[in-house]
């Protein structure tokens, strides 16, 4: 029995769910859980096989990135997370995966235009695409760079972290979030499919527009609007 | 027990064919079954995961879109699918889906080209697609107009619902429908599998022609003409 | 007990393959197994869903269509099987799907290059697709039609139908045959697998070369030559 | 029992990854595990189904290709093996698969680019496509010359084999080795995810960049370098 026991299960569980919805090869993804009032989150250890993982094995870490406890050695990703948790402090889970379209998109360097209403359910601007870090920051504190890549890039283009819960690290691959870790989880795999849906969108039809601003504030606020009425 | 039991029965059954026919991705579509002898259609509960459901949570309503039975909210397409069943007495299933390439046509706002026989087995004209709706409807009332811009299509387009059972929805997804739910399913996969048919062919050769007039009336017809021999 | 049960069988457990394998949608497919010396062969009824099937449904056709036992109406292709059966004495199985790739290019009406080993491992020249048919011959006795279009292909090309075991109907989809039912299904899933290859193949490299004809004749030759090393 | 039950059983497991892991049809692939003390390797027996696959059915051959204990024919591939183990003497394991989007790849004759941060985890060049075999080697000892086929390319490239565990063999397929077969197969699937992601990304971006060198470099390391960081 640990005081972490809350957060070890809930990224216990979401960790579990990254393999079932196809998101991961291997060991190629992350779910953390945090706990704020504690100043602390739970993350998948490094490189450990999903069908190795159990409850004991999330290692507890705060937001500075210092392990607190746990005997295993926490993701490589670790200081993203951390970086993330002390700057944004309604968010209590954090996803990163290589999941294949999102990455693809990725590594191509492109925001995900917004051409549909799967897409403006969830938000109502393009999936942003951070540009690759300097390479000074890549030779220094890589990991812990990386969250600042993500926050600079909502910062440069004025983006709330509770609207928007995604992103694309450029060259790299998507990282999500939200209120919960289960959210976090389930706008990974809204990402991976929008981001699959666009693709093929632009192959159809090169010169398809973006979804219309009428559109857009309707589905949005359908789902997330003080009037909404999607869901019990 | 309730005088619905029959159509609550139907609806859920349909609903749960969905993500096993690999249609839907999380809550992502719905199912209707109607009784129009009643009045009334059973359809899923809004938000809730095809794992929780229960032929007791679904909602009846009526053809105006109002709850007749049930303490769940109906979908948020309730009002579509009253609309149609109001307009169309013969369907006696509707289903929405955003299945990845019905969405991808819908998305690139272009018809799906009847490319071959798999198409022509199930309808004989392209599968239409149609127009985003008025920025004026979009801010009235939204879902009750999505069931006009598919009707409005039909009657511009002079289509019968009898003949072609789908449509996509510009911008948004695709609907089918059918003389009962299982039939609405059906097309709903039928509708995804061509639509990824289609892509591919036009990726392999741009100068595809579209299917000559008289395989489309053979295959249309042996299975759906007077002196048809398919089936039992 | 009937004189036709080994039959039924072989057609009963190769149709059964076509959904393991990812090869049909619904009922979009069907296998029969032929007995030259009864002059008879084994195929699926018409519209069956593959779990209904069991063996005493299979339905026994002569080699000019006439059903000579079974309860169930036949495969609406059955003809296409029995002129193929009639013509071509050696072979034992005939499968048609309407795989997705094999479809595709079918429907492109395009040959499918031979770009590598995996497909000179089967057959030494492009997977040919048979133009399609003349209005007057849709208009007659279609699926009857359909057999003299494959065999047409096959001489006007000097094709061999023992060497080669599979063609796209253009505008259609796939059929395959083999000596054996099994060796027929076989055939269809390494069409579908060579024909996604393919567009993969000319999608990273529209100038790519057909394999070369060193290479052509060795992959074959050392699964089919008369000393080949494949296999035990 | 046998001296060689330890390989047996290596090849064994490590073959039976490749189906679970998506990466072959029917018989398209084989692994093999080396005992370099030995002088042996076990290698899976050429078209034998997976199902039918059992510990015991593994073959042991010498690294000159000749067959030292077992009942049934290796692998067609077995020299191309025997080769590898010979004068690479740091591998314990080889996998030849016919995966599809490696495949297509290797069809289309290019290397596959280094876009992005999966890639680099792995390897730091792109993976290397070795150009087609002369015709004189293709009508000698075909499967022999594969091997030098491999190991000519990473001579004229300068790159080392511990390093970079993996090739693309022109129109044919991937080839992938490792300390262990486990680590192979890893590899195997690895090369197939990086090869969808790369023809996805000039898909979405024909003028995507390759990954700048300082990214190559940091992932590279944290993963393999002297300091590096991730598992346990």
């Amino acid at each position: 029995m640990s005081q972490y026991d809350h957060i070890k299960k809930a990224a216990y569980d979401a960790n579990m769910q990254l393999p079932k919805l196809g998101l991961v090869l291997f060991t190629f993804g992350n779910v953390s859980a945090a706990d704020h009032k504690l100043g602390v989150f739970a993350i998948k250890p490094s490189g450990v096989p999903y069908e190795d993982l159990t409850v004991d094995s999330m290692v507890i870490v705060d937001f500075d990135g210092n392990t607190v406890e746990g005997n295993l050695r926490p993701s490589s990703d670790t200081k993203t997370h951390a970086v993330l948790y002390k700057h944004w402090p309604k968010i209590g889970g954090i996803v990163h995966t290589h999941s294949v379209y999102g990455t693809a998109w990725a590594q191509a360097q492109r925001d995900i235009p917004i051409f549909g209403t799967t897409h403006a359910d969830h938000l109502t601007v393009d999936i942003p695409c951070a540009a690759p870090m300097a390479d000074k920051s890549i030779q220094g504190n890589y990991e812990y760079e990386t969250g600042f890549q993500i926050m600079n890039c909502f910062e440069e283009r004025n983006l709330s972290y509770e609207e928007v819960e995604m992103i694309l690290v450029g060259n790299h691959a998507p990282f999500t979030w939200g209120k919960t870790p289960e959210k976090a989880v389930y706008n990974s795999a809204v990402l991976e499919t929008v981001a699959k849906m666009a693709l093929l969108t632009e192959q159809i039809n090169p010169q398809a527009p973006r979804l219309k601003d009428s559109l857009i504030k309707k589905h949005f606020e359908r789902k997330h609007g003080p009037d909404s009425y999607y869901g019990q």
